[in-house]
């Protein structure tokens, strides 16, 4: 038997279903008319916004960073609860855009942006996290072309990294961002070159849930951006301190203690240095607002077994859920929390094998799972489905084509 | 530095740059007017399906399992050139029907298929490969409520495994076929229920280099498939040997030698036990069959050096490659073979990762390659990019959008 995730707080059951929105999970189907189903909770997503709030120094801006979970609908809703947008590419632009997004709300990093794209954010007025010196040059050249004041800030390399998070994005060479020591020349030839200067851009991990690494991390952060500061000689007049907060997806995992993170940064904010007593601070947060406020909702198929071992083999998988799979820069695969939607309640029975229906042995929702007894039918919930699941995930993998998405 | 795979033979230069299909790399961009762009090329693939059929016997016939590649023209193309095809969706098989695929070419195998699937499937006469009993009687009570004959054949789980494939498809316990201690019961049911008989399919694993660990897994199959015949007291009209011929990805892998394993299969034939005399048989390939024709090119947007590292980021990435770029089913990330396309004759003079455009650490696609010396506008090539690229990489991951593809 394998330990599966633990089940996001706030999952409920009603006459034995999981409850997602107010909605029991056959009802959302009945609804969608077909699985699978991804179905985000607007409720949850809210409720995360605001625990986090509540938690943050006010001076602190929240902004959403799309590639988490580009859905339309769900775009639109959070535009009201966030004060910033963060995209990583034209598309995800033209997605802001048609869900109502103002360019000024929007900044965008990303390490390879074509040149069409520069032109198409400095046209529209959306702030640029530039990554290199010469991403720097061919968006002053851009902007020079098109006769705009562009919006520029710095992406910066660290000299740090978030101890504990699932990607570090900071400390050592890495392709993101300026190093460090370059980034006060660079912020010299921006101001010369007459941009509408937007500070620093941070970024050090991601998925972490350890508070103290966090702390650790933003505090660095913030020594960071005050001496690039001083060593330019200008005040700060942005920062994006990056992100970092994780959620938890395996067993042993915990959540991440954000009270304290807000405690510590309060008291940092404090007794800042001079250059950045007038910053406008900004985290930007995908996965940590929205992942949890998710559910894919997949039916089984199949019930077999195979030399002892039972299977529960669903209409969904790895085309959906790549991450849950185990196959997007995982080493051991570990399960999500996954649960049957429709038994919500029951007491676990068995131990079985839960797959998706892609003819390859890499397609595994959950391994030597106790679960209630399920048969043909029943639906499998995997939770933590909100970010980084349908849009990231080869939906078109051996003709599958893409789930449906709800937002309740 | 870390070695490159090799690229496959059958690449050459013109002008400096590598050709395929007669074509320069710059001249296939120009005419698909952007990049990334998959390029297959139909010569390679028809000499390498001429090359197998001379290795191997002739009453073999050869399938292509389109789940490796479902490009409508590279489908259209390879259908006068194999006897078969192998599906493993419905909607994989829509697609194969506007290829111009007829239904009794056709087979469809896959752990997970739904009622609506299977009535589909029966309804215009393509074989099932069913994966247990449960989706036996699904189908005969489709077939009986569609007044059909459905063709069945039964997808055995073999009690043994292919000895250094990639993927194992069989040994012990797994989601796929019935296990063979199973199939003469089901056999017979079948033959009861008045189905139009198809045989078994036995499929061991994938993406093997070795031939004498083919030669071994295919005389298994051999053995394993007369023996269920003759529990059931029949001989076999059909027998589905799977696939797994591999193609070298990495350094130090070598090609599959075809002729050894041709030989020996050759050999076996002509020495089948009577309840195989007549028997139909049939390999399925997709990997083997397209993936080394293929090539993705990708244009680098920018150079950087960041503490000390060269990066080439390019306007490609994982997804489109998920595969190349290491999180696709692989613990350890090894190098596909990639050359600087326009300078593909070039001594390699530097020592450089080349990334995706994507906001993340595990955006890449090559790791410390000793390349020759690029610049912002060259191109990158990443071979081996035929199978499993563009279909199963998770394009709209960040707001990217799918690669083109040419088939020249």
């Amino acid at each position: 038997m394998k330990p599966l995730g633990p089940i996001p707080a706030g999952f409920t059951a009603r006459d034995g279903e999981l409850v997602i929105g107010g909605s029991t999970a056959s009802a959302l189907i009945d609804q969608a008319d077909d699985t699978p189903l991804f179905v985000y909770s607007r409720d949850m997503i809210a409720e995360r916004i605001e625990a986090l709030r509540a938690a943050m120094p006010e001076r602190l801006s929240i902004h959403y960073a799309m590639k988490a979970n580009p859905y339309g609908p769900l775009l639109e809703f959070i535009a009201d609860l966030v004060d910033g947008l963060d995209i990583a590419s034209q598309g995800e632009l033209q997605q802001a855009r048609e869900a109502g997004y103002l360019p000024r709300e929007i900044s965008f990093a990303g390490p390879g942006k074509r040149d069409e794209e520069l032109r198409a954010a400095i046209r529209a007025g959306v702030t640029l996290n530039l990554e290199s010196e010469g991403e720097a040059e061919r968006a002053l050249e851009a902007a020079r072309l098109l006769k705009v004041t562009p919006r520029l800030a710095i992406r910066v390399n660290p000299d740090f990294e978030l101890r504990g998070s699932g990607m570090k994005m900071g400390g050592g060479a890495k392709p993101f961002g300026v190093d460090a020591e370059r980034v006060p020349a660079l912020t010299r030839r921006l101001l010369e070159a007459g941009a509408d200067w937007r500070g620093f851009h941070i970024y050090s991990g991601s998925q972490a849930l350890d508070a103290d690494a966090i702390i650790e991390s933003q505090a660095q952060t913030l020594d960071l951006a005050s001496r690039l500061a001083g060593e330019v000689g200008i005040d700060l007049s942005h920062l994006n301190m990056g992100g970092g907060f994780g959620i938890p997806y395996f067993a042993k995992d915990t959540p991440l203690e954000i009270e304290a993170v807000g405690a510590a940064l309060r008291e940092r904010f404090t007794s800042l240095p001079a250059n950045l007593a007038e910053t406008q601070f900004a985290m930007e947060l995908g996965r940590y607002l929205v992942g949890e406020a998710g559910v894919y909702l997949t039916r089984i198929v199949d019930r077999k077994v195979s030399h002892g071992t039972t299977y529960l083999v669903t209409d969904g998988g790895l085309h959906h859920q790549l991450a849950a799979s185990g196959n997007f820069g995982t080493v051991v695969r570990r399960n999500y929390p996954v649960a049957i939607a429709n038994r919500f309640d029951a007491e676990p029975e068995e131990v079985v094998n839960v797959v998706g229906c892609l003819c390859t042995p890499l397609d595994r929702l959950a391994d030597d799972a106790h679960l209630p007894r399920a048969e043909i039918g029943d639906l499998v919930a995997v939770f933590c489905a909100g970010a980084y699941g349908a849009s990231a995930s080869p939906a078109a993998f051996l003709g599958q084509g893409p789930a449906l998405e709800m937002l309740v």
